[in-house]
């Protein structure tokens, strides 16, 4: 297909929770989807309120693929983000892609999930 | 009414949870809106993470219509997407229509929705 | 403030539940915004999956307001929209105009929100 | 990194619920990122059904930061805004930003969030 989405990408809410219940990990997932015939290379950088930015962390998504990566899973991402810490984050690839961003909230004996597509430019 | 909306959108994060409780099943709805006076044609691509896409799948929206097709009916939808797997679509359409993408998870004994207008170019 | 917004949004999943619990009812709010300072009259459409579209329903937005409009309220909407039925709708204005839609669901002891601004042009 | 957003954002649907469970304090956050290398100056404004708006309210947000502003929070935000009360802001910036607008939402011994992107020009 086509290639579809654009190279640069904005989350201003980022959370992960300090807390967990239900047997289920409070976490939010970077959904990243290239539709292109091409594999990307995606560099996430995060940001803080008071202190300087993280990154950049490379990963790979391939062509025709999806990844929905875990950011509290510090295996798969590369780096450990603090939890209970609001951040927020960019990604940038090098093909055009698409970001929609998620969270589990589970704090409390609650169970919530939201999504957005990200801000693009 | 004058047509509106895109040919081309895309939906990055898509599951459908393997759970469900509250008697109400955990499930997602790619929900079309076309406002023109010509029916459309629309095009279902499914994403995943380590597989190639599934697709075509053809449906059918009529002129001044809204379809709210709900992704884990296989019957509905004519392909049977995987319970408990990130997934991501496109869908294209001949005609320009509006694309918005929602989960009800029910999982774990949870109820919450989540949703998001897709992106589009 | 200077006009700002779109004279044509668009939602596509509009879902009134059937069912209500906590003590607060089911429902969704088209929620409008006119920073602008001249009055807006702004015009709804409602689309279904089998049937042709109901409107236009006319509505004021005073300048440098907001409103807040509640879908399942017959008497403010001047006319009564289903529950348990998927919809959508279009909302036209003579003046730029910001959209955001919401849901809140409290079917089957769920407390669930969602929101999106809508799709504009 | 290069600049990237808007110098004006809108938000429709901003409501401070007036209960609160689960130990937690409904709220609403204006999470905003900065990731231009120049400090930013944002103003809000706030808009009702019934009166006109209040503003504006200036805050800075950093270079390289982001900042999860507390709707709730008079102290931190400068202006008391009523729980109880459908409401809507603006946020003006002298250098582009990102703005995601999210609730909590723990009436009634509900639990639950959303999220969007703002609309913005």
């Amino acid at each position: 297909m086509k290639a579809a989405g654009k190279h640069r990408w904005f989350v201003p809410d980022a959370y992960l929770p300090a807390e967990s219940s239900h047997g289920l990990e409070s976490h939010e997932a970077a959904c990243l989807l290239n539709v292109s015939d091409e594999d990307a290379r995606v560099a996430f950088t995060f940001y803080f309120e008071d202190r300087e930015p993280i990154g950049e962390v490379a990963l790979s998504l391939g062509a025709r693929r999806t990844r929905h990566v875990r950011l509290d899973r510090a295996d798969e991402l590369g780096v450990e983000l603090p939890r209970g810490t609001p951040f927020a984050y960019a990604v940038e690839s090098d093909v055009p892609v698409v970001l929609q961003h998620s969270r589990l909230d589970t704090t409390a004996g609650g169970y919530t999930l939201f999504t957005t597509i990200a801000y693009s430019e």
